[in-house]
């Protein structure tokens, strides 16, 4: 059973009612009955509340074991409690948040951590052992910085973010608050800039910093590159994924998400709420509109107004990418049927000549 | 010359007879005969022991300065001493296993390492300096931890298993026996889960776990993420190479094989002995059949049953995908003779109108 | 005003006349002015330099704030001082080294940094607190190794070399002189080399080593394996990018440029001075001539002779490239004009047999 995988072990148990308050919901049932845990309908076990997001999957409530679902409508698929909710989806990451086991803290500064004499750290910091920051770095309160962190000099941090072990901050980059960077993820690496020099490369120093603002996650193993000059922008809300490349001068716009393995070039300028795919790539100096959405591996060439969704390399707009992607596998018959074709038009006309 | 660089520089010198019987192997030539490594035929130096795995290198062995070969059947293209095995291939890394340096082992647990008083400590592991272990954390014997590496809280990790350095395995993920994890790698770092809110993403907190089961081997810079219930599950004798993605809640059966940088989003389930290419993508939710192939740079957009071989993005059958790619660069020409053939037709309608 | 956020915050003012001695250059205007900076022209603030490279960006000599610039030729579009110089690309990496910070320095060797005993550490290296050296290793002189850095045992490392935080280099690796390795890179780590052995997979011990040359850039986290014998070989001024993967007996020429995400197979051979472009992949044992250059995303399956510019998977050259990929949107019009002609056929066709 999955179920039992499940981190959260010995989890206080909470009265289905105490969950339905905070999720603004109507309780039908047993509203004493506790809970210990959140799960899907197809792996919760008594005493879990699951939960169901469309109706796609409701053929699944007569056969869930779980003791109680939110859900949109009452329904007579299911025989546990139920709490009704205008939108199910939402209400799910609230509830798991209750049975989330939370970030471990160490408590305070490690006195085997390396904090050097001018560092400010804010109240309620927890530094754990091994971490190193620089000189005149500041971190805020309550932030969170796991073993093998390294912060550089002049660094910024903000109040109640987190960075998980082995994240590389260097030196004067800007992180703000409520930010999440996963492990092995690393901000301000120098941007990619050479110029060539009788077939020799000679590195441009890059001068810039990455700043990152409030509420942004990003993913494990990222490599964000400080600017040539100025930043390298990464806006409030913005989510990436595992091994994402982000270059030098790219700005991302608030509340885009960014999946696994998209490498975004230097100088690209990317809207609001935009949706880069997994594997996507981007070219330089390019500018993607707000709310884009680019299909996974596509290969960016050119710039992409506000709301195109698009698809390919190079790309085109989704729904033509379909067709003509689901053609390709015809290429072959499409040779042997022009060659008919021409071979009935070749024979028609020695035929013509003939007569 | 490359031979000159392998790592073993003082081995021990092994007579012959000793590597026949590892191998099986019977011997033609001087089984007293001292071997002090193993290389390959281009690259082998007086002294070394080189191989034949096909006979399309066997144009190689008259050239070869081995003083002995392992092959299948005895051949007169080579003067020195021979080892005939049923199946070199297979010899061949017993062979080389003889003259590996090994992994490198601190005695014991450093004093500089970091560890919880609540974890546990298999006999005969080996604990660098600059680990950090967790409340609760387990480490089964004779299990090596590099520097660098963080084991979180409730980790359990068995005999025999390597974590190189700069290794995260977040809290209560789970590995086995006889693992190998290389440099860099991350372990359940939090799956990439949101909901949408009015133009805002909403973490969903990622309950489960991961799971490593014995004898797989994952190379460096990986990024596994947990699953949002239950686990991300890897199991038995999975190998992959650098830089894989793999999201949350995904499944990988027994003797996979996934090479570099390919990605695999959340929730797929691949079966047992599947071969993905490098930089293959495949989308969320999809069932990869037992023993399935899928080469290079595909994008696998649809499930795939047991036993087919795939390219392309989306994916077709190899043989087919090898046809249509073959044309896709005479799209130019298509285009022409479709246009000439409807000038033919339009000439001959005119034509035949004045007729 | 993103210059603000360039790292030099209290640069020392130096004076234009000094700058131009640097790059050979002529100074039109006030050869005492004081400069504190340097920055693109739509960026640059009064008191810093800026250049211009390309006459394209001329448009913007009349809005520039900054006080002076450098560029090929005196220009009216311009009021402040002018540094005139025979190539302001090559100019501008020199000027800017003269503002860039620099890499910080611990001083010496820190005592909270692990060293074996039999370590050589060259004069004026910086080694921070949390690196670990193994056993023999050797660090030449003047090079600065970053908190988190592991180095294995038998590895040597040059003069004035970089190794920044959470870098991983395992056993018996070399690396040259003046070398740059960015954050979260792992060099030698097993290549990926296993034999089949009834469906499970059999590890085939590494024994080679990974060589870095002089003058070589590695970017964050990337990944080159050791070599299976012998070495994997990165030559003299090669340059790469974040997240590129070299797997085991790669060789690239000098000079070469990998950019990100990019990926290497087993035993490829690349020349000099070729360019790979992101998220590009080569298979494996191909050779890849001099100054070839390998557009993004391109998936190389077989060898390319030198001079090359080749695209597409399979590539091929790059102009047949764009043609036929420009008309990938047009198979669905490719497949209704077939239609419509073999219909028009048929038709007449038909016809023919009632005349």
């Amino acid at each position: 059973m999955m179920g039992k995988n499940n981190r959260k072990k010995n989890a206080q148990r909470i009265p289905l009612q105490e969950i339905a308050r905070l999720i603004d919901g109507e309780v039908i049932g047993d509203e004493q009955m506790k809970i210990r845990g959140i799960n899907a309908l197809d792996e919760a076990e008594p005493g879990e509340i699951s939960f169901l997001t469309s109706a796609r999957y409701q053929d699944r409530l007569p056969h869930t074991l779980a003791s109680a679902v939110i859900l949109q409508k009452k329904t007579s698929l299911f025989d546990g409690a139920q709490v009704l909710v205008a939108d199910p989806k939402l209400a799910y990451p609230k509830v798991a948040g209750l049975f989330a086991p939370g970030i471990p803290r160490f408590l305070g500064v490690s006195d085997q951590a390396i904090c050097h004499n001018s560092c400010s750290l804010g109240t309620g910091v927890s530094i754990y052992p091994n971490v190193f920051i620089g000189e005149d770095a500041e971190i805020g309160g309550e932030t969170v910085l796991f073993p093998g962190v390294y912060v550089g000099n002049g660094v910024r941090i903000g109040r109640k973010t987190v960075l998980y072990p082995n994240v590389t901050v260097l030196d004067d980059c800007r992180i703000g608050n409520e930010v999440i960077i996963h492990a092995g993820t690393v901000i301000g690496s120098d941007g990619f800039g050479f110029v060539q020099d009788g077939g020799h490369s000679r590195k441009i120093p890059q001068l810039g910093i990455v700043q990152i603002d409030d509420q942004v996650e990003i993913g494990a193993n990222n490599c964000i590159d400080r600017a040539a000059f100025g930043k390298t922008w990464i806006q409030r809300g913005v989510k990436t994924d595992n091994l994402v490349q982000i270059a030098h001068n790219v700005i991302i716009g608030e509340d885009s998400i960014i999946v696994a393995q998209a490498g975004i070039s230097g100088s690209v300028k990317i809207g609001r709420q935009v949706m880069l795919g997994g594997q996507v790539g981007v070219a330089d100096h390019l500018e993607i509109g707000d709310r884009v959405m680019i299909a996974s591996q596509s290969g960016v060439a050119k710039s992409i107004p506000s709301g195109e969704i698009v698809s390919g390399t190079p790309t085109m707009p989704h729904r033509v990418w379909l067709k003509a992607s689901s053609l390709f596998q015809h290429l072959p018959e499409f040779n042997r049927r022009i060659r008919e074709v021409e071979k009935h038009l070749e024979g028609m006309e020695i035929q013509r000549n003939k007569e």
